[in-house]
């Protein structure tokens, strides 16, 4: 199924989010642009949300994304912390909303799988393989620009069968197999 | 310091979100609207934050209310609720940035403290008072709709002082008091 698509990766945090973008051409996969959101000088958990939507939204009039996905961790260190980096999701997830951008979610450790078989692979890792596939020059600083990136590919792999519809979509993939011609 | 404005204020929640809106003249404080975002028949997440995103909208356009603010519990339960009720926070919050609408939050407690004078006080205890200062006939199906209307007008009597900018405000407050004539 040939394409030519956007897709836009996140990786949500109010300490810094990161976001990364390919573009799919026929079978071939380049990337965009990769870049951090820096937040922790911000005063206060509003500003760091605004600062989020703000810059995610002139990412997405920029750049037009297709599609768009986030990293999104289903459990964490306690309520606190989990309530804060929900709204950073909110924000961003709402930035799509926005603009009618369908978007799917997809755990740390699924996506670590994804770009180098290994969920349990470290950041380094992760920014490495991504350095040979996509062919940067050099490593960010901030590695959280790579997690971002590495959201849009794994989405790109998983073909867009995220968290929240893994069971409908191999439903449908096994639906697929099973009747040769009749998919589109 | 007479005003004109028209505060909104929501309940977000990933069942059910509640909102309301007080109109401002001068003195007087009347009821504009008030209402639920029914979500628990939507099948998803990602719709019920859609539902909720795209309803705001729906309202800040047709309202266009000059402020905002939001019923925010600091815990709760379990990390997963809390990651929940934090993206449909994000996504509320989201569309009040999107309208440049400043936005500010309070606690369950602080909202019913300031209504009924006690933050133990029941939901129904809220929502009979609200009945009272807003000459309403009919309690609304849903409290949630009280609730959110409870969040606008703790607003309007907190004159915008809310949860994070709480100590902000308050210099503010005694800088005014200290020095009449130099507040605009």
């Amino acid at each position: 199924m040939p394409q030519d698509k956007i897709i836009l990766g996140i990786d949500p945090g109010t300490t810094v989010t990161g976001y990364g973008m390919i573009h799919l051409k026929g079978k071939k996969m380049e990337l965009l642009n990769f870049g951090i959101i820096q937040l922790n000088k911000l005063p206060s958990h509003p500003d760091k949300l605004k600062r989020i939507y703000d810059r995610l939204q002139g990412i997405i009039v920029e750049y037009k994304p297709d599609e768009m996905a986030i990293e999104a961790p289903f459990f964490g260190k306690n309520v606190q912390s989990m309530l804060k980096l929900g709204r950073a999701q909110g924000v961003a997830i709402a930035a799509a909303l926005h603009h009618n951008i369908p978007f799917e979610e997809y755990t740390p450790r699924r996506i670590k799988q994804s770009i180098t078989g290994s969920g349990a692979a470290s950041k380094e890792q992760v920014a490495s393989m991504l350095q040979k596939m996509l062919k940067f020059e050099e490593q960010p600083k901030y590695l959280d620009a790579t997690d971002g990136l590495a959201v849009a590919v794994c989405h790109h792999y998983s073909s867009g069968v995220g968290e929240h519809n893994k069971s409908k979509s191999s439903d449908w993939k096994s639906f697929v197999k099973n009747n040769p011609g009749r998919s589109k």
